[in-house]
């Protein structure tokens, strides 16, 4: 998984119809690379969040086959992962 | 998911039987990079597109076993994501 | 999918028994990199061709599982997709 | 699968419910990057690791569907491995 | 598949049980990168070869759910892939 922190939201004007409602969000993943992911936690910008890539984000929704590569999977207590 | 905007269209002189019929767009996805993507949605060069890659782009085709490793999903508001 | 030029072809002295018979032709893919794909379409040095990576690529072979993450899709028309 | 030094462990506030207990230990992989891996093993801050990436990951948890794209798999004995 | 040459041998001080059995080798992939991949073949350090990523990779072990991303599959012929 990777770290990053929200960007902002992302809005479609169109979209095929397998694409999963709810919130799609740009992070910015370090070294001048950004992502957007689906959101099922609700997350704020500037939020520091946990990503996973890949099929296993698709199988999030299940069994459904959706086209989603990147899912936000938590939200990272920035305090105690520092002190860790 | 990746944003990207489309830069053409990809023409092919052969191509492999499994290859799903329809428009293959290549994008540019920042940083000195392109890709190839199936668009279903009829998108136009200069359009701001949202991408899924890996598997879960070839789960769009019902079943079938197609080799496209990355789709157009969405097309991106720009001013709505602007504003978000 | 990405855009790439051949460069040549890749022979083993040994390989493990899975690797399906067929040309493995190294490919230029930019930014100084090169990968190695199975080619269906008998490429030749030079030509223009676009590859699917990852498990879809291994959907290819009619559900024998073969260790192939790269495979030759299309041989780009050339003046086609400029005019595009 | 790539080698990877401990740097730290990631602590959530929030998660979606799929994702396993257990550690999360953030990993330096070399060239300014880091990633997250589940941790079955109970590495240590400081120690090589071994990690598997992708579908295989998930794949540890058997059958479950787990968003997790990232797994140590071994952690490296530096003095054996140097000698190799 | 990416090329690459065997750089040494990888020893475990402790794994998660579901790794196979066998040599796992680090191997220069270029561009200042190295991966470890399971070596079927019983390659030598120095050997140039061929590398077959992803879920394909754990493809190899038959129905077994092992978190291998990443598998030798050739031994490149440098001498016939030179003039090819």
């Amino acid at each position: 998984m990777i770290k990053g922190r929200v960007a902002g939201k992302v809005w479609s004007s169109r979209r095929i119809e397998t694409v999963p409602t709810g919130a799609l969000l740009e992070v910015d993943i370090g070294r001048d690379s950004r992502l957007v992911a689906f959101d099922p936690l609700g997350c704020a910008t500037g939020e520091l969040v946990l990503i996973a890539q890949g099929s296993v984000a698709a199988g999030y929704f299940d069994g459904r086959t959706v086209p989603v590569d990147a899912l936000i999977i938590a939200s990272i207590d920035e305090q105690s992962s520092k002190d860790a």
